[in-house]
């Protein structure tokens, strides 16, 4: 072995090892991946990863995301050793409370980490995200010879990812719009955590790929630097296709007694394995976490190419600026996510009289002003656009050029570039969700998804994953009660609303008319500390006349005052979207009858959960316990604000197939249940 | 053209008119597939499907699965055709409050719907469920030449149901299990909702789909019985591998302004595109719901020969019964749903002093008792058996046959076949739900899943389906809270035991120990009407000594009063699961302290609100305001027992990586935080 090969093995056993000992440590985690993919990782991180530790906000650097989250101590490993800040007690301190090391890498907690991840599948399609970015980014802003975009995405992924749908949907969608740049490394060991892949997987996976579009290359031997080097290389230089490199790899390399089966997977080796292990690959003795000077030496050397790599991009950022200043200054803005100055002007109120407008149909316009300000606004429904009204009118789809070109049957439209705003994300709702995550991840963008709401079901890990990294993404949700009608139960939401409020970190909007639309969007565009879910109704609604209720900006505050009949009520109704006009026929009616009685729009829970109490109580006074809710949604849940004296006038169950009026008369949504419900109540206290 | 290929076409488009009319009528619905799928449809409903529409529960019939949902009224034209209690007038109902024909198939609505679709990739998925069923109780019945079960499986899809990614991560399994008997038929026809299905999508369905491992045939035309009729043919002869019948058609085929286009798919083709149509088609006039005579008596002929495949097959058994009355008997009650006699005989109490537990483990413990009484019991894991404990012991892998000649790579175990009882899901959560849920539909089986319980947000849409349709699935979680430690936020789950509480029809059990756990399961197994989710922790817990606090049999109610220091306490005190034996703890000193407290266990809220309310208040009086409850869950939804009068010990963030204990003290679940809060509640009643 030559001196060169030597210290290159000695690079990868220290991987290899950091991790092994860190988990051992700990006590917890999963050595089988950082043993068998630590070559890989080190042929990744050392040839080809363009980053520079010492900024890993960079907006030009490659990404890099393990989407097999729970080898996080490879990526550590790789941290650490390449001059991150991330020291060796932080990976002595692997899963403990407070340290930088989490089990699972978690975004904003570690440097480097560009993505949280852990749910199988999440991280490739994050990964497709990315890749969408840069493109888009990359035709909105280079010009010949000066690039302020142009970088690879790539990604690390285990059998576990392959096999999760979100990553067929995703990696469908990344051959269709041949996302050159998105690079993939499959750690192709064979094994999961409960034994050979192949007791559920015997798929051809190459050939899978090859059939969504993608360059498939395949290596024998996962140890084989050279060869994954070549790889790479190849990969890089096919432009027009995403690459899969599949690693032949073996789980728990090194260890005599579990490599290659699923015992090495997902505890700790043990000791005297691990001694073992150290033994039979030739390691420098048992001390743990043991990092000789020329492997740091030959790590670090990320720190000059990494200065180096930014230095000539600020160059090039430099000369552009001379030709396109303007450019500049928009492409750093976006990438830091500030919002355009003044891009609230384009936001105008509907004024009273304003003809019925459903609130999906009310964003579409709210949406096409905010697309006209904020270049960065893009997004798309999985196929939906007729029915969620969310396309981006003149501002083109996004496509691969070469579409254009070739023709495909039966499209129109066009002509089709990486410029367009409107993604067509297609019947792939969980793979929309994981992406626009990846998109919001990237930087430049304001990503936004679309689908009903009832399909908010097949989109629950990205929205998690988004509200856990604290992403500025919007879901919109339309279709979003029994107001769908005839489609039915299938495809009329009862309990999402709910469940989705229950989500930590995401905020949830239901607005009750136009104007309340656009201020639901006003907030989404401003939350820069997580993800902000629009719900919208499909039915049309009037435009309640803001001359005699309170304004929309009330909004604002999650729940405001629409309406009282009195200073002083003896009855609070609240409501939320579609059912606040129903509601406010009902306290108008019970007004009439001498009833002294207040309607709360009560659009944004988490908003008001969030005003001063001083506000909360002003609004819903605790001295007033006669409270009815109104919302065509699962009752569980409205007890946080009408306790357990008050009525909830909601569903137990799932709707039916009728003309969407009828469903609200059945379900006993009409004013007659509201003010019979009220006077019951009122006569009960 | 021939009389038979006139009468052929006259019955072709005696479907596609019916429908149309019927989508007319309601002024909704979507025409598009069954104006261009009804020759498919046709052919193989009258040329192959085995079915009596007489008797549509007949256990051995063909199963046909219109995964497409959105396209009902093809289906319904089918039943009403073939001679299923279906009417004329309910076809003129469609779409209607209380009609038989709702917007899409309703399982239990429509005699002869054998599962509720809408949700693209659903109907796939249950299909591939379905045929497993088959495999299954074919080897554990079928005696040479007597066959208690042997029928097809049939699906047709459409573009959506393609790109879904649990379509994806179905057919891969159906490929690796060689499912011959599922033949799937896909209405290609290149436009969805939106527009071109190339706009999203260009794939390359057919080697995507060989790369599974499926037989892959093409039909250039649509509208070619012969041609359909002969690929079905060669699916059927192919015994080894599930097919794919890629069908290209025309959406909304014959409307002239509107066929090959989005326009068809959606909505009604409006009276004078329908009169188009029919002038196109040359159809037999204007008056809508027109069915000639002829074309009556030949759909009808499945009257007759549905009579006679179920005449045969009681012959066969009865052949059978002389020989094995036993597995007659057998096949038979597991066909109807009913439960072996005493078989809770096999269930027995751990006694007091048994060692700590995790309720995972004792569940374990119990599912070995279950399957060995009820044989129909069967399922598995999301690839974490080891971690689920969810592995019925000797039970066998349910897997072809030919896997145990061919010696897969790095397999241990076996031998192999389809009578195995455990299922190897692979990491596809959301096939995994699908699958059971279909499962449960074909009959015969009692299916469970298993996974982590942060992962239920993979696997929403078939929870929600089992629930909507009263489907016998048991949904097992375990890791089930901050309990699961050093793997941090994304495998904590926060939101998901009151999210599953809010599905309609969902049965949701924390238990406590490891007898409330029997108890769980007791109930999971007699619960016919819907699923159960069983919640399970990952930590030890003790096993609480039944001869001082109340016996677990309380679980049947729902919620118990586990220990009081006082039958008139002041204080209540409630928990669920892992936080039960924690909260007895601050119950028992604050006991000590003079404090008259009642320790409630509310392991089952849909059970508890359904007692008598006078159960219900003597558990929890209404005149006890002071109530604290205590769950390892997010918060919002415990004021359906708190009110806002009371105290929730909970969650309001996501988790974090750090060994189990030090959460539990650092997110507040101590003896301490409760003492204090019951002290600071008290004091301000």
């Amino acid at each position: 072995m030559s001196d060169k090969n030597d210290l290159e093995k000695k690079c990868i056993d220290t991987i290899r090892f950091l991790a092994a000992d860190a988990i051992e440590k700990a006590k917890s985690g999963h050595p089988g991946m950082p043993l068998g993919a630590a070559a890989a990782a080190f042929t990744l991180w050392t040839k080809h990863l363009k980053h520079n530790p010492q900024n890993p906000q960079w907006p030009d650097r490659d990404r890099f995301v393990l989407s097999a989250g729970h080898a996080s101590m490879l990526l550590y490993s790789l941290l650490h050793l390449t001059g991150y800040n991330l020291t060796l007690d932080d990976i002595k301190n692997f899963r403990q409370w407070g340290s930088r090391t989490p089990g699972h890498p978690e975004y904003k907690h570690t440097p480097g980490v560009e993505v949280t991840t852990g749910p199988l599948g999440q991280g490739l399609a994050n990964a497709v995200g990315m890749a969408i970015a840069e493109a888009h980014l990359a035709v909105r802003f280079n010009r010949e010879g000066e690039k302020l975009i142009d970088h690879f995405t790539y990604v690390m992924v285990g059998d576990g990812d392959m096999m999760e749908g979100v990553a067929a949907e995703a990696c469908s969608l990344a051959g269709h719009l041949r996302l050159g740049k998105l690079i993939v490394l499959y750690d192709d060991n064979r094994v999961t955590l409960a034994g050979s892949a192949a007791l559920s997987c015997t798929e051809n996976i190459e050939q899978r790929f090859k059939a969504y579009g993608w360059q498939v290359q395949k290596i024998a031997d996962g140890n084989n630097v050279a060869a994954i080097d070549r790889t790479i290389k190849k990969a890089k230089r096919e432009t027009e296709k995403p690459s899969l490199i599949c690693v032949q790899s073996t789980i728990g390399f090194g260890a005599p007694c579990k490599q290659g089966s699923c015992e090495a997977h997902g505890s700790p080796l043990g000791a005297d394995e691990l001694k073992r292990t150290k033994e039979s690959l030739c390691w420098l003795g048992d001390a743990p976490f043991y990092v000789s000077d020329d492997v740091y030496k030959f790590f670090r050397k990320a720190l000059s190419r990494g200065k180096k790599y930014e230095k000539q991009w600020r160059e090039t950022v430099n000369e552009y600026k001379q030709k396109y200043p303007a450019s500049v200054a928009e492409f750093e803005r976006i990438m830091r996510g500030d919002l355009p100055e003044k891009w609230e002007s384009a936001l105008s109120e509907l004024p009273e009289g304003s003809k019925d407008v459903a609130t999906r149909k009310a964003s579409e316009t709210v949406m096409q002003a905010i697309a006209s300000k904020i270049t960065e606004f893009a997004g798309g429904s999985a196929d939906l656009n007729p029915s969620c009204f969310t396309w981006l009118k003149g501002l083109g789809d996004f496509q691969n050029p070469r579409l254009s070109k070739e023709g495909l049957h039966g499209m129109v439209g066009g002509p089709w570039n990486y410029t367009g705003r409107n993604i067509h994300f297609g019947i792939r709702e969980h793979a929309m969700g994981s992406i626009t995550v990846g998109m919001a991840l990237h930087g430049g963008i304001i990503p936004y998804t679309a689908t009903f709401l009832t399909f908010a079901d097949y989109m629950r890990p990205p929205m998690r994953l988004a509200a856990l990294m604290g992403l500025r993404v919007v879901f919109i949700f339309t279709h979003d009660s029994i107001g769908v009608g005839e489609d039915g139960p299938t495809h009329q939401p009862v309990e999402q609303i709910m469940n989705l409020r229950q989500v930590p970190n995401m905020t949830v909007i239901r607005p009750a008319d136009a104007n309340e639309t656009l201020e639901a969007w006003r907030i989404a565009i401003k939350n820069t500390s997580g993800p902000t879910t629009l719900v919208f109704s499909r039915q049309n609604l009037p435009v309640l006349d803001r001359s005699i209720f309170s304004t929309a900006s009330g909004v604002q505050h999650g729940g405001y005052i629409l309406w009282e009949s009195s200073p002083d009520p003896e009855l609070i109704l609240m409501a939320t979207g579609s059912e606040v006009f129903l509601t406010l026929n009902a306290a108008r009616k019970l007004s009439e009858q001498g009833i002294k009685v207040r309607l709360v729009s009560l659009p944004s829970w988490e908003i008001f959960d969030n005003q001063p109490q001083e506000y909360r109580n002003s609004v819903l006074p605790p001295a007033i316990t006669a409270r009815i809710a109104v919302e065509a949604g699962i009752k569980l849940g409205w007890e946080h604000y009408t306790g357990l004296k008050g009525e909830i006038i909601g569903m137990n169950s799932f709707g039916a197939s009728a003309p969407g009026p009828m469903l609200y008369e059945k379900y006993g949504f009409t004013v007659e249940k509201i003010i019979a419900a009220a006077k019951k109540l009122l006569l009960s206290m």
